[in-house]
């Protein structure tokens, strides 16, 4: 007998789930996973959450349905209908090419909780509410968190004008799926109604594994800040233009790439990546004239994140001026950073605690459905370690039954110990 | 009445020349110079070498005709017969969008000096032969050098099957325009019957315009060497990716890039550039998994760009191990320097002191026909001021009058000289 069910259990599902994909994946070579695209209310989109909705009443929610914008929300009632609920969740939508755990762990946990402590016949004091949130990734159209930020008052009306790459209005998919854009609104939860919100997730980094740990509680979600510029030089011929008299846009930008890698490294927990750089129509025999880069650049709080923001552009201009170029900057995304709940986390903590695992710490770099929820109530995630040096958005995505047993065994020690110290 | 009427002539000759263009300019904004496209037999290059055939003819040469690969050759008679004959000339064809005076100049400057040698009644003891090159740019079809190449002996008869973007093949091309391709083996001179070969050229680049220079003795053409590479690292999540764990194409090679510009910059007269650098579909959240570049590397002796090569190789090798990224790289090019007959230029030493211009040395960093001619004969070449920093390759290319007439002039003494003193 297997001494990883519930682990073994969530594995299957995952699979069971993954056979829904938009694109059908005919040329995988033999033996490698299968890439899997499930967008935003897509046929496999809704397949997925048919799925869900029939496994949350195989596993004994009380109350399980999909709302006006496509999330699965099931509740295992408590023993006290007065009592403040406990929200949790994650996302069941994916990349292109994605993996098959990233978001829907999330899901499975808390699911194989309830199914767990139904067959205990236990019940918990609070409301426990689960939610498959139908959108975290923004694949199918130009908005992120559809899922997630209707929950917290944050759809936005616009978005349903934003047409996907075949021209379908986000409205006209929502009305296909059987969804009224009309009763978006009413999903926005009352914080006052909640504990909080707690999600589990894979890592999708490669630290845990490093490290050889199985969990770890998340300290912050980080809070990022996202550029594109372009260096301007003049562009010449590399031959015969002495090295004194150049204004070469591409080592410019080089500078400015080592320096951010510098300044993250220096500082634990940062990050810093120019992602994109390209010279633009560069030839071999040309000094470059034009370099476009992007920036990223995270920190587990806005005070981190901000000085490190600070030196990155005042580098940026000292470059411009010692190698006289001119640079343009947009700032194209700006985040802050999501710090768990002391209490929350704490619970975790506790929770991981008592599974016998070592208690580790880590932020989280990249966003989740939890960063939403944190503006409008408390909330803490536990990350579980994923395999293969942790690579996500990939369908080389990986995770193991005794990990996905343990991440089951925390949760369920956090329900049992807010359950039975609900103050802390 | 102007102080540099054989200066003024040229630009009008240059202006003329500019009438033909493979492009018709329609949208060039007011004022602005229109870009020129000539390439290798077109409608508007024959017209070109037409154009010079006549002028050839008015100014007095004592033969001309265009030859077999298409150039414009012109010979003044010298008194001597059985004397060797000097050669010189430049190319007629451009890049695309080019300015007018690359190449053109050192046709225009000395039929200048056959006109006023004319004018004068005066014959010098040698045959002067004057040649435009029909190609030398590499723009129509793959190969570059095809006139000054035929007159070496290195028209490659494999290039007759060649295509254009049309898929016109330059076998069909020669044959629409009246050549023979197998009368191009033929054209091949015999180097003793030769002087040797100079060559006057626009400069290029910014060295004598910062120097304020007009004229510059060129010491040699420098040896090159071209690669393309491609950086391969791990591309990972830009936020979930600690900076220690990460291996970034793009850093490896914004370090290279950096090191070529140092290394380069330590020694004058070398010229190093990464004129490519691309992450190719970068993401701003993604680091960088692969970095494409390029490496141009440029010295006036084969010694010195080896050693430039060699240190570059060696820290290519560095930056890879160090930060665990693979790498592949392919040489495109190599060129060996073509060091200038000391002879010769000693002899340009003196035609520019006997204008009253300081005499000022400087090597080449671009090839031209002189480097062909290298391979068969003793070459030195006179470089001239470009304006706007020398800018080339662009329809801003441009020169004046008063340095022109100043080039003429050198060139008349040059010839004077070598009349006079035939043994230096």
């Amino acid at each position: 007998m297997s001494t990883t069910p519930l682990g073994d259990a969530i594995l299957l599902r995952a699979d069971e789930l993954a056979r829904h994909s938009d694109v059908a994946a005919s040329d995988v070579p033999q033996g490698r996973p299968r890439p899997l695209t499930v967008t935003y209310l897509t046929t496999a989109h809704r397949a997925c959450a048919a799925d869900l909705l029939r496994w949350m009443r195989e596993d004994g929610f009380d109350e399980a349905g999909i709302d006006a914008v496509g999330n699965v929300v099931g509740v295992y009632r408590g023993s006290d209908p007065g009592a403040k609920r406990l929200l949790t969740g994650s996302h069941y939508d994916t990349v292109r090419n994605a993996g098959r755990y990233d978001g829907r762990l999330g899901i499975f946990v808390p699911m194989a909780c309830v199914r767990e402590l139904k067959r205990q016949g236990r019940r918990l004091p609070f409301d426990l509410e689960v939610v498959g949130f139908a959108e975290e990734e923004g694949q199918r159209f130009p908005a992120t968190f559809i899922g997630s930020g209707a929950l917290v008052g944050q759809f936005d009306p616009g978005w349903l004008a934003l047409k996907d790459a075949d021209g379908i209005a986000m409205r006209e998919a929502m009305r296909e799926a059987g969804h009224d854009p009309a009763d978006v609104a009413a999903l926005k939860r009352d914080p006052a109604r909640y504990l909080g919100f707690i999600e589990v997730h894979i890592e999708q980094g490669p630290v845990l594994s490093t490290a050889g740990l199985p969990l770890g509680v998340v300290t912050a979600i980080n809070g990022s800040v996202r550029f594109v510029g372009e260096m301007t030089g003049v562009a010449c011929h590399a031959g015969t233009t002495p090295m004194g008299q150049r204004r070469d846009a591409a080592t410019g930008v080089a500078e400015l790439a080592l320096f951010v890698e510098r300044r993250a490294s220096q500082v634990p927990l940062l990050v810093g990546t120019v992602g994109q750089m390209q010279v633009p129509d560069g030839s071999i025999n040309v000094v470059p004239g034009r370099c476009r880069f992007s920036l990223d650049l995270r920190a587990p709080s806005d005070a981190a994140r901000d000085a490190l923001v600070a030196d990155v552009l005042t580098e940026l201009a000292a470059i411009a001026t010692r190698r006289g170029l001119q640079y343009t900057l947009k700032e194209t995304m700006r985040a802050s950073a999501a710090p768990s709940d002391p209490a929350l986390q704490q619970r975790w903590e506790r929770a991981v605690a008592a599974t016998g695992a070592p208690v580790f710490h880590l932020p989280s770099g990249a966003g989740h459905d939890a960063m939403k929820l944190h503006e409008a109530m408390p909330q803490a995630m536990l990350f579980m370690r994923g395999d293969n040096d942790g690579i996500s958005h990939n369908p080389l995505e990986a995770i193991n039954a005794a990990d996905t047993q343990l991440a089951v065994q925390a949760f369920l020690n956090f329900l049992v110990q807010l359950a039975e110290e609900p103050t802390s």
